[in-house]
């Protein structure tokens, strides 16, 4: 069947849908004599050994059925088909979505600019795997002959929070199992003192800088580049020895004898999607070698080979997407908490606030044209228990209901615990997490009003073995696929962000001493 | 004239304020022939050489003159000289609040344990400044009689998140200073991952720990107690003789041989609030010194004094409290976004997300008695250029409006910078803030309605010179005393947190064995 796009209120199933507004009550649910049965039913195998379970979510069978008439209707899998299968589907940029063929052999093969594009990205991977792996062995080295030791990552935005979120989701785990290879530190603001910092934490002699631009014109970048530039020179070193590139092949870094190396991407890769190209592949393989960055795209193709499932309750990023479409058009919730219980995922979070913001943050459908109704909500988290002691008491007791995502692990990563009151830190945790979904899931009355729970706080749980490279593979392509989803549910276009030029061209103005009226008033308060 | 309690929903003035919704375009104000008039009028100084810019706001003289009623009427500076004269503000726990005694000579003296408490906190810091010198000095030194080199913080949530905020936000200040004494790290979660990097990099032999905890109880803190007391002895080191604690006086932890010093606080300080006592004093003073501290307590004190001002044009925490009312509960926007042009600010949104949305997610007014009007809002934010590659797509052209606040400094803090065409980071850093706050305002019409901005979004700014100890004192009291006004205008108690109970209850009843129902069924898909 051909596809259409239709704005999400034109569907029938959406106001099917709105009917069932406060249909299911998660304390009636987990409170039930059945609920154990709910918990044990209400689960997905994801990819990588993870688990999707949405028991304390405000979904019955009913609600469900109507979720599954959605994802028909909207025709959700055929368009993630359509997508890996190279239409253009960022029809804001008229580009393709390519970043699927990173990891996996779904569909058909996509040609672009002369080229098959998977086997240009796996191209790519092979290249960096061998660069790291004679950087590791001592094939390349620095002028001294001596083995570089520390990767520095220069790039913002996409080129910095999902490598800077994976390399610290992976790093104790890589150290637990002799996996780490070189440490990673990255630098990204354009303010000055990010970068000051981080070189001067660092053995310049023995670092490589990894320099991340698309199109080699980032400002921040850019700059960024000059400081490590003039640092390196100062310190006697020659910075075309210490640098590689990862970026198009028609930017200004590319083919440029100022870099070591350069490794290419596209643009049919977006930023925020860009982990599981050259732009984490780079950092990953340096920092624990090509074998785990290979894990890890295993784990995330197996997350998507499971995302063009048309069974809703077999496709767990589109289960997850549609949710949150009845959380936030159905239920009206604003915003959504991300809460890990895991330290290694302290960044994740932050990732995902771009991934999502960045994606579903739009107003006009992907023709251009207005919409009714909302998108992407705001995103936040930090890891569980250290939230717990911080913003919960709003998630509890706050006036708006904010769904949650939790995710677990049954093991740590370092393989280190002590036992306390007769339980490990990491039971403690577990512990933890189980509580805190029944907490906000069923409440507690009291007759202290102020002690008083009223519950309904719907959250889904995500959890594996432990966190490992194909577990992280899977956790990410998850949330990317879930994003994807909604975009499409919402007909808007999640691939392009004209959001942020504005700013951009303004601060341009600014920066040419062109600014007049109230820009230029803002510019003498601080000084410009 | 005496204090009433109010709802906020009963003063005549928020019904007035409630007819003025949507009564200022910011788009227009700031596109005004007279606009840079009103970015240099709609300004207060802060504290420290702070300053408080509120023309990005939807607020007009007319919005304001509701605004100072409904001070008048909610008798928001009388509640706060009632604070720090020592009336049981904390109604939940029938405790005073009494963090502004921490750092300045307002008002009366506060007697209570048979003490004066401003003397009580104020020979505690004298008694932390005499220790910090001593272990600088080499007074104090470990077995070996070596100096220490490093302290790191045992604590969570109040007792972590701020002082490690602060810690941030001084740090590379300090080295460019020549203030720096000791380098701080910090463990809070529960994960025992997070204790096992931490100590793993961490040169025991020459590190003072502190531990920090109010009641001696928390778990995740006597666990990583735990932890490191097993470190110090596979190390053959005495743990009593690296350890000190932070607590109660009526704590286990106090006038207790294991630990080589304790410095004392009380319940009159909640741990969100705790930054300027010794819960941020010892961690700090041991960092950079007692100087760098007492600097930081009189930025505070100074914004601490303009909060008294009745006149809300004077007060910059009341302006921006009451501004905030009336985004919250007139424009009906669901979170705000902080927004610090400073990478040493990287975790103030952080601590801002705890300080705010722990003390103000509450639904139930100070008596116990069910509200019909939104508190607290989700907090949420990164530091930009950052943000501006990840989540600003969507406070751009989300469906959804987010207010937001800035932070700028005119210079960085370690002096070090780069000149790219034609222009330092610093600069660009300002020339981004500014380009961000008026397209925010003004948006920008475009024939390619994906490009087009509504714009309409409000904005403040705080800035000031430099990052230095006394405008971060200034700054994270302004805060505090933000959250506190919005607290006593929505009538609520901004000093508990029994939404934490419930999780802890549950919690412990997981780790007995005691789990039925659902609870158990999650329990056993983590294995516990």
């Amino acid at each position: 069947m051909a596809i259409t796009w239709e704005n999400l209120d034109k569907l029938s199933s959406y106001k099917k849908l709105q009917s069932l507004k406060n249909a299911v009550s998660v304390k009636k649910e987990l409170s039930d004599a059945n609920a154990a049965e709910r918990v044990k039913k209400y689960s997905v195998p994801m990819g990588a050994g993870l688990t999707y379970n949405y028991a304390a979510k405000q979904v019955d069978d009913k609600v469900l059925a109507v979720l599954k008439e959605l994802a028909a209707e909207a025709q959700l899998t055929e368009k993630f088909a359509a997508t890996y299968n190279g239409e253009v589907i960022n029809t804001g940029e008229k580009r393709m979505v390519l970043h699927h063929l990173c990891r996996g052999q779904l569909g058909n093969n996509v040609m672009a600019d002369g080229a098959n594009k998977r086997d240009f990205y796996i191209n790519e991977q092979k290249r960096i795997a061998d660069f790291a792996e004679k950087v590791h062995s001592g094939a390349i080295v620095n002028a001294k002959g001596e083995k570089f030791t520390t990767v520095v990552q220069i790039g913002i935005g996409g080129s910095d929070l999902g490598p800077r979120a994976m390399y610290l989701a992976l790093e104790n785990w890589a150290k637990a199992t002799g996996t780490f290879k070189m440490e990673a530190k990255f630098i990204s603001n354009v303010d000055p003192d990010d970068a000051t910092a981080v070189l001067k934490s660092t053995d310049l002699a023995h670092s490589i800088f990894i320099l991340v631009s698309k199109s080699g014109t980032t400002l921040e970048t850019l700059t960024n580049e000059s400081f490590v530039k003039d640092a390196l020179k100062k310190a006697g070193l020659e910075p075309s020895k210490h640098m590689i590139a990862v970026t198009s092949e028609t930017s200004p870094l590319a083919h440029n004898p100022d870099y070591l190396e350069a490794f290419y991407m596209d643009d049919y890769i977006g930023g925020r999607y860009s982990s599981t190209s050259g732009v984490g592949g780079a950092v990953l393989s340096l920092a624990f070698g090509a074998k785990v960055f290979d894990d890890f795209l295993k784990g995330a193709a197996e997350e998507d080979k499971l995302a063009t499932n048309e069974d809703i309750l077999k496709n767990p990023a589109l289960l997850d997407a549609l949710i949150g479409i009845y959380e936030r058009n159905v239920q009206n919730y604003p915003a959504t908490a991300v809460l890990p219980y895991s330290q290694a995922l302290s960044r994740f979070p932050a990732h995902l606030q771009q991934l999502d913001m960045e994606s579903n943050g739009k107003s006009v459908n992907r023709f251009g044209d207005a919409i009714d109704y909302v998108t992407g909500p705001v995103i936040f988290g930090e890891p569980g228990t250290n939230g717990q002691h911080s913003f919960y008491q709003l998630l509890h007791q706050g006036t708006d209901i904010i769904p949650l995502q939790f995710i677990a692990f049954k093991e740590n990563q370092a393989g280190n615990d002590v036992v306390i009151e007769d339980s490990t830190s990491q039971t403690k945790l577990g512990a933890n997490v189980t509580a805190q979904i029944m907490a906000f899931a069923c409440g507690k009355a009291d007759s202290d009003p102020n002690k008083s729970f009223a519950g309904e706080r719907p959250s889904s749980l995500i959890y594996a073995k432990q966190l490992t490279p194909s577990v992280l593979g899977a956790l990410l392509a998850h949330f990317e696929n879930k994003v994807m989803f909604q975009g499409f549910v919402w007909n808007i276009n999640s691939f392009d962000q004209e959001g942020v030029q504005l700013g951009k061209k303004l601060a341009k103005t600014v920066l040419s001493g062109k600014a007049d009226g109230a820009l230029k008033a803002y510019t003498e308060l601080l000084d410009l």
